[in-house]
């Protein structure tokens, strides 16, 4: 995995390095990109591949590196001050903090025009081309991450129902969280039976990570998050823990992964699919009251 | 060109009109579609096309529509408060000043992600979506109007050579307004070399395009323009007339337009190119000092 995370952060690099228009943009653009992150998207797009008995190749690095740098530009607009306002991230100060706020603006603009061109060139059948990009442009625009965003900003100070979060999340996170499982059967070129099944799988997972978000901004340190612990409870945001409590919401955590790898399961019989290591990954987001 | 007009907003409204994910969203992107602007840029593709013989289907429109959506997302950004803090364009509100900032940077980050979702779901081969889509995505991003608009916000206030204003524009306004002319030559499958002449005219007319609006910004009133006119001036901006007086950036206008129409001349014999059209559009772009 560490093999992986490292080929993923080449595919990006290599993208950039070639770029000598605006050395100020690259830097701010590289500035997030090492900022770290798990590379959990690309990385579940590289185990599903593999899952599916795919021999890695480099275009495969380019679609998670394209999915990787839509992540890491909507991480950098939802800390602009007119956004959530955020000085740190990932423990790094955050780019407009340790740029300027034009730079950070352009930085994510870029990350969100420049992996249509990876996707776009990878060396992959036009046709699987065309659909992993009508696929992750609808997850991340106004049908999807985007509007998320905007959900949850109109939301925010306002007492919101289980619906209503759920909305935002399935949106704002789900959608960006549901591309590596859909591309990566787009990529096997799997039935549209099997699509759906693995579209459905990654709303579970998307669901996963947002209430296992929201209860670390609970119960962890500044340390664990790298970024301001408690700032929901703090800016009064509706949250599963503070809708459903805390134990309720290790529950629903807890359930939304074990319905994920009930759909792996059965994949496994009727797609040939090899779910240990997506399931390995599966099992790291469980978090115990 | 009215009708041609009517069916590129119907375009961008049919992509939006399905989108029932945040109405807010929606409503802040069309104001800023519907503040109109004479879509200069998908009207080259159009005549360029119908110039290269091709019937023009709804996929054309499509594709006029995604390369409007990004110009038009451009411009939401650049009159952002840590850009050129505008607060008016076309003679309305900006969209920051309409709403707030935070939607308007996700009315501009959905302008952004969501063409691409057109183009690949636009009725045409393939192979010539994925060429359109990285050219697109190249002329928007970190290799072109992104980064152009880093280095114009870098170089304000300082004394910039013609050669650096050029870069800057270049890239600015001059890959986008390239677009048009590469991918109408994507579409009516020509070969690399008269691709490889489409795109010096469109650099020729993306120059001619820079140069009108540096000398408009002298001579012209806000009525005219519809924003704040004098505003390279009292900002200090290094522009054509600045550098080269008035009269010599009336001769780069003219000269420009000359070489790119020459190029025109050129195709018509050797791709049967018709250009009456094309040649007209650029005649509307001459200005008499």
């Amino acid at each position: 995995m560490k093999n992986k995370i490292e080929h993923i952060n080449q595919a990006i690099k290599h993208y950039y390095a070639q770029n000598k228009v605006s050395k100020d943009l690259v830097e701010a653009i590289l500035y997030s990109v090492d900022a770290g992150g798990k590379r959990i998207r690309p990385l579940l797009l590289l185990e599903m591949l593999q899952g599916f008995g795919l021999m890695l190749t480099e275009a495969h690095y380019q679609v998670a590196a394209g999915l990787e740098m839509i992540h890491t530009g909507s991480l950098i607009h939802d800390d602009l001050p007119a956004m959530d306002d955020d000085d740190y991230r990932r423990g790094q100060l955050t780019n407009h903090k340790k740029f300027d706020e034009a730079t950070a603006i352009l930085a994510g603009d870029s990350l969100f025009l420049d992996p249509f061109t990876l996707l776009a060139n990878a060396d992959l059948a036009a046709d699987i081309k065309v659909r992993l990009i009508a696929e992750l442009s609808a997850a991340s625009g106004s049908y999807g991450m985007v509007a998320g965003q905007m959900l949850d900003i109109k939301g925010e100070k306002s007492l919101l129902s289980l619906t209503d979060i759920a909305k935002i999340h399935a949106n704002k996170t789900g959608r960006l969280l549901t591309f590596p499982f859909v591309a990566a059967g787009i990529i096997a070129e799997l039935s549209d039976l099997s699509l759906a099944k693995l579209r459905q799988a990654g709303a579970l997972v998307g669901l996963a990570f947002q209430v296992r978000d929201d209860i670390l901004d609970v119960t962890a340190s500044f340390a664990e998050l790298g970024k301001t612990p408690q700032k929901d409870q703090k800016t009064f945001k509706s949250t599963y823990p503070s809708l459903l409590g805390l134990n309720e919401s290790y529950a629903v955590l807890e359930d939304s992964l074990d319905q994920a790898q009930s759909i792996f399961q059965k994949l496994s019989t009727e797609e040939e699919f090899d779910k240990t290591k997506i399931d390995k990954m599966l099992e790291r987001l469980r978090l115990h009251a």
